[in-house]
C-alpha cells in the first residue's frame, strides 16, 4: 500500500506522524450534524445515512461497519496543520467542515450522474428520491459552514475564521464550476485535455488545495508558506483524480469494487479517452465517437476501446501524468516545509506515495 | 395596495421612511456574483439568469425589464436595521445575502416541484436541465455566504459577522427542513394544520425572522429587542405564506398571473385544503381524498373542491388566520420599537398591511 519511490528526493523518516483522522473529526462532525436535530428527522437521517452513521432505516451503525470514504481531504488538513508546526487537533472543526462539504457535493453528484451506488450502499436519491436528496445535500452544505465557524469557539481569532470561510465558499464555487464543466462534457467529442484539467482542478483539486492551505494557516504559517501547502494540495488532488481515471479503466475489479473498465461502459470523458481521441487516426476517432454516442457501451465495444488504448499505449501516458503530479506535489511540500526533520510532513509524503500507486 | 386597518393600534405616520431596496442591494449582489466570473461562464450565467440580470442567451437585460421578485426579505432586513436605529445601508451586504439565499432555495424548489415557470420566465432547470440547475442553486448558496462575510469589510466586527453567519446557516437548515416536510406531504391525506405550520415556519418564515433579527442586531439593538424583531419577521412570514395559499385558490388570475384555483389543479397541500379535510364530513373527505389521489385535478374536480370550500366557509377561516398573524406581527414590532415616532417602523407596518391584503 505504501510503496516508497526509490527516487524520492527526501527519504521518509522512520517514524512518520500517526494521526487518527476519524477520532479527530468525529466529535466535530457530530456537533455540526446536531444542528439538524430540531428539524424533521428525515433530513438529519439522510445526512447521517450518506455519512455512514445510520442505515436506510435511520438506525445507527457501529463505527467501522460501513465504508465512510478515504478521509483524504480531512487528513490533508490535519497533517498540513501539523506539518506547519500546529497541533492537528486545532484543525478538527476545519477538517470536519471539509469532509461535510465533500459529502454535500457527492450527494448532489450522485443525483446528477444517476449513480445508484456509493461506497457499496444505495445512494441517497435512490432511496428517498432526487427531491429529498437535493435537500440532504443542501443541509450538508449548511452544516459544513457551521463546523467551520466552530473554530472561533476553539479560540481561533474571528477575523481568521472569516478569512477561511470566505476561501471555503470560493472553493465551493470552484467545485461547482468543475461540475458544470463535467456535465457539459457529456456527449461531446471535442473535449480537450486542457478543458479536462480545468474541470478536475475545480471538481477534485480545489478542495485538497484548500485543505492544505487552511491547515497551514491555522498553524500560523506565513502567507507564502501556506500558499506552498496549497500548491502541494492542488497537485496531490490532480494526481489523485488522474489515478482514479486510470483505475476506472484498468483497475482490478477485485480491489476497486467496480466492474472492469467501468468508466468505458459509463462513457465517462476521463483522461485516457481524451488522450486516445487525440492520438487516434481519423478512422479510429470516428469509430470511438460512434461508440461514445450510444447510451451505453456493451462488452464488444469495451473490448475495442481497450484495444485502441493499448495500441496507442495510453496507459503509459496516463501513468506519466500521475507521476508528474506526484513529483510536483512532492516538490511543493518540501518547498513549504523545508527538508529538516518533520514527522507530519513525512506522513503527507507517505500519503502521497500511497495515493499515487493505489489500486483501489 | 396599502389599505390601512382602521383598528391599527398605532396610526402610521404621514411620512414612512422610503428606501430603494434595489439600489441598496444591487452593488452587493453584483460583488458577490463576481466570485463566479473566473469559473465556467454557464455557472454565473445561470445564477444571473435566475436573478433576472441576463436572458437565456446570457445577455444582460436592463433593470426593470424582468421581474426580479418582490424583494420582501431584503426589504425587511434593511428596514429593521433602520427601525432599530441603524443606517439601512449598513445592512446592504446582509440584505443581498438574504436575497441570494432565497433565490438558491427557489432554484432547487423549481427542480423539486417540476415548475416550468418562475416570475413569467422559464425556470433554470427547464432551460439547462436539472443537473445544471442543482449547480446553479449550489453556487447561489456559496455566493450568499460571501455577501454576508463582506459585512466585515464594511467595518462590522468579525465576531458579530460570525454570529450572523452561524444563524444564517442554521436558518438555511430550517428552510431545507421545511422543504423536506413539504415534499413529504405529497400524496398524503393526513397532513394536520399543525404539521403545515411547522412546514411554513421553516420554508417561508425562518428567513424573514432572520432578516428582521439580523437587521436589528446590525443596528446595535440589544438581544431582547432583536428577538422581538425576529418574532415580528416570523409572524409576517407566516401571514405572507397563508395569504399566498389563499391567493392560490381564490386569487384573481388577472392580478396573480396564475390560472384560477391553480393550487387545486396542482393538488397542493395548502392550508385551505387541510382545513377543509378537517371539517368535511366523512363522505366529503373520501371524495376529496379521491380527487387528490389523481395525478392532476380537472375542471369538474376543481369546481367540486371550490363548492366544498364554500360550503364550509374555509375562506373566512383562512382570512382570520392571515389577520391573526398580521396582528401578531404588528404587536411584536411595536414591542420591539416602542410607540415613539419611527419612520422605518412605520414603513414596516405599511409593508405588513400591504402584504396582508395583497392580491398578487
Amino acid at each position: 500500500m505504501t510503496s516508497r519511490r526509490a527516487t524520492s528526493p527526501v527519504p521518509v523518516a522512520a517514524e512518520p506522524l500517526q494521526i487518527d483522522v476519524e477520532a479527530l473529526i468525529d466529535p466535530h462532525l457530530a456537533a455540526a450534524l446536531a444542528a439538524l436535530d430540531p428539524l424533521p428527522s428525515l433530513l438529519g437521517g439522510m445526512a447521517r445515512y450518506h455519512l455512514g452513521r445510520v442505515d436506510a432505516a435511520l438506525t445507527p451503525v457501529a463505527n467501522g461497519a460501513v465504508d465512510r470514504g478515504k478521509r483524504i481531504r480531512p487528513g490533508v488538513a490535519l497533517l498540513s496543520c501539523a506539518a506547519a508546526g500546529g497541533d492537528p487537533a486545532t484543525a478538527g472543526p476545519l477538517a470536519a467542515a471539509i469532509e461535510l462539504l465533500h459529502n454535500f457535493t457527492l450527494v448532489h453528484d450522485d443525483i446528477q450522474d444517476g449513480s445508484p451506488i456509493r461506497r457499496h450502499r444505495p445512494t441517497v436519491w435512490s432511496i428517498w428520491g432526487a427531491g429529498q436528496a437535493i435537500n440532504a445535500g443542501d443541509a450538508l452544505f449548511a452544516v459544513s459552514q457551521l463546523s467551520l465557524f466552530r473554530l472561533a469557539e476553539a479560540g481561533v481569532p474571528p477575523a481568521l475564521v472569516l478569512r477561511l470561510a470566505t476561501a471555503f465558499n470560493r472553493m465551493t464555487a470552484e467545485i461547482v464550476g468543475g461540475q458544470v464543466l463535467d456535465l457539459s462534457f457529456e456527449g461531446r467529442d471535442d473535449v480537450s485535455p486542457a478543458a479536462y484539467l480545468e474541470m478536475i482542478s475545480g471538481k477534485t483539486a480545489a478542495i485538497v488545495r484548500f485543505a492544505a492551505w487552511a491547515g497551514a494557516l491555522l498553524a500560523g504559517a506565513p502567507e507564502a508558506v501556506a500558499d506552498r501547502f496549497g500548491a502541494f494540495g492542488r497537485a496531490l488532488g490532480l494526481g489523485f483524480q488522474v489515478r482514479d481515471d486510470l483505475l476506472g479503466i484498468w483497475g482490478d475489479p477485485a480491489t476497486t469494487g467496480k466492474a472492469a473498465a467501468d468508466d468505458i461502459r459509463r462513457r465517462k470523458q476521463s483522461l485516457p479517452i481524451l488522450l486516445l481521441r487525440q492520438c487516434a487516426n481519423p478512422a479510429q476517432r470516428a469509430e470511438l465517437n460512434d461508440l461514445y454516442a450510444r447510451p451505453e457501451i456493451e462488452a464488444a465495444g469495451i473490448r475495442r476501446v481497450l484495444t485502441l488504448l493499448a495500441e496507442h499505449d495510453v496507459r503509459s501516458t496516463v501513468e506519466a501524468e500521475v507521476r508528474g503530479f506526484h513529483d510536483q506535489a512532492h516538490r511543493k511540500l518540501l518547498a513549504a516545509t523545508g527538508e529538516a526533520p518533520n514527522r507530519a510532513r513525512d506522513s503527507l509524503l507517505l500519503l502521497l506515495e500511497t495515493l499515487a500507486s493505489r489500486e483501489a
